[in-house]
């Protein structure tokens, strides 16, 4: 029930507590790691990657992994209606209690150069 | 660990966010209306399919959704009582992490017409 | 994948276990003995009750406890429609990710006395 | 711990389940059209909606699902490497819990046309 | 993305809604005894079993939940390298999903006079 | 509903799926080295670890997962009551829906050198 987050706010929370949990060993780092080197081109291309990335994270409600991944969708040049039909997939799939993180989602997007749709701008 | 919302306050954000959702495609509005069927009296009269929304709310952990069908409940004539003994029954059957949830839940009860157990009339 | 057992089969397999868990220490006897207090009738009657554990169930995907909350609703009147419109709540509730179950759900309903459609009576 | 079905087996399993919800009102036939219609093709292609599928799949648990988007992807032309990368961000996001189901996804493309690896061929 | 409590405003709003849920009948204050039973010590410590309910706590995504946990592991004694290797084994089993719960958990170990690094006092 | 299988077969149908794992690219070789490395000896015992990892097998509903655990607490030393402590944590934490796997949890240490209680030898 808390406010969206801007992306800076949300990239500056993220990097801090990423910071602490670095500090606490170099397994979290190995991990880290790990987890950039799955999201790297390959046979699929890093746009297909980040949409996979956002079905994980709004499959487990992970609020802040899903801005992440809109975040860069909209860096890879992932369309608006893109990620959209990734959402219908996610709500056919998991079901209504899905939406009001999908609220969430959409709401940021607006936030968002290239995911947004201008909503404001009539 | 925020605020419990004020149903007016509820109900205002999940409006704007369910329009930014309905303007993603007729996708949207189709789940939304086939979710709205499945709470229309039939079998089952409308007070336990009510119910029957908390229980999947709760296990689902999904505040927002346990805050709609609360509401949902107070209008339906549902008691205090019976809200009570179907969150024992979420208890056992997902065990203490339900804890902060279920506090979130009685919270919330406070704020509706019937659903309180007026803590403050004395 | 595997074939859907009958309920005596189901029943037997269950008490074994249970019994191993009882003889585990008391803790587990007291927490069965807080489960099924959860079930006793009170403001709710036993039949919806019952109704609630089943999405309890569905929800967390356990198998086992979807017979056993079926089989119970059977023993306490809940009709074979009834059982459905709860299965729809929990199909739009939680999304396709549950079919496997449901259809597990309603070939377990065949072999019940009074939830089963009569598929077979020609 | 069940063996891995082949995917004829499968399909009988599903069809026969899938027919007893569909008697069990027009509901789950809704569902169902709803369900298809997030994978016709859009703005995005059918074989990225179905590593999509897989996605929610895997976080859900969902074995059968899981061979059902196999099963797609095979079908439309995603390669094994393709689907290899989608299981490293699965993976990745939800750590060593889904290894028992992604052993059983590699086991299950070993009997489909493309996404095999020809691992008996030598 | 709200901030991370305080210890002292964390024990209280418990306090208030656990108040709440004891008023609503005896079941839950039964459920709550039985909880708490099982943190006594035993055959295993209670700082293990301390450390056992944080693992229950990351994996349900109940930050409340870890919140206790880490508190009582402060109090009992858990180094802070033990409540870090545990963190280590939830990540690797629940994947990066889980990396928020657990920058917030590090940040609440802060506040608390063991579990800290200590980071503020150069 | 299926058998619980041998330690032996368990590990057999393993052993040939992490193999395949294994030859879909390096990155799962390197997961899996991660997640042994968040098992070896550290400021928390290795008999710890693995109570801590059953933890997380059972909360995330993953059998094989408990299998595993369940045979490193019986390699490791960890008695009988340990064990069955700390599936009380999870019992109480996780709730009712824990049981079945739990079930299948104590049936399997029966199997286990150290683990069972030897029902049979009276």
């Amino acid at each position: 029930m808390t406010a969206t987050p801007s992306p800076e706010a949300f990239r500056e929370a993220k990097t801090q507590g990423n910071e602490r949990l670095r500090k606490g060993g170099s397994f979290f780092e190995s991990f880290f790691a790990l987890d950039t080197a799955a999201y790297e081109p390959g046979a699929l291309p890093v746009s297909v990657k980040e949409l996979l990335g956002l079905m994980v994270s709004v499959m487990k409600d992970c609020e802040e992994c899903v801005y992440h991944h809109l975040k860069r969708c909209d860096e890879e040049g992932v369309s608006r209606n893109q990620v959209l039909e990734a959402l219908q997939i996610a709500l056919a799939g998991a079901g209504s209690v899905t939406v009001p993180l999908l609220r969430r989602a959409v709401t940021f997007m607006e936030k968002l150069p290239n995911l947004g749709e201008g909503e404001h701008e009539a």
